[in-house]
């Protein structure tokens, strides 16, 4: 069995309307020594496969399809054994 | 100046509908593997500050006042010297 950690980001040239939400309201909480915000996903995935390579073969088509937007997002991962 | 990332998730015992339904997503896609989707967040969050000791006292400030609730969400968080 494996766990993975997926973590989406958007790519450098996307803006991140969400990120800059963020920013702003910590400027007004008055952490002004933030300077920029970036907003991604998190994901931890149990899969049940014993192979390392499948799993991480596996991994890959599901970020493809569902998980990330490929488009504007990247993504990586880690597997661990569990 | 520091690069902060963030990670908040939620706390073991805290029910997480949107990761049972990603893997619910999975499944429809043929994905009969995956025993379990936990979602979480994902931040980068650049600091204007030259101290790592100031850096992590604030950035913990923002988690427990912004980023993170503490009531149902643990958070973690990596400074890197940008």
């Amino acid at each position: 069995m494996f766990k993975a950690v997926v973590y989406v980001t958007l790519k450098e040239s996307v803006l991140d309307p969400q990120g800059n939400a963020v920013k702003g309201s910590l400027h007004s909480l008055g952490f002004d020594e933030v300077n920029d915000v970036r907003i991604g996903k998190y994901m931890e995935v149990e899969l049940n496969v014993n192979d390392r390579v499948a799993a991480e073969e596996r991994l890959k088509e599901m970020c493809e399809k569902l998980l990330a937007n490929t488009v504007i997002e990247d993504y990586r991962f880690e597997l661990v054994e569990a």
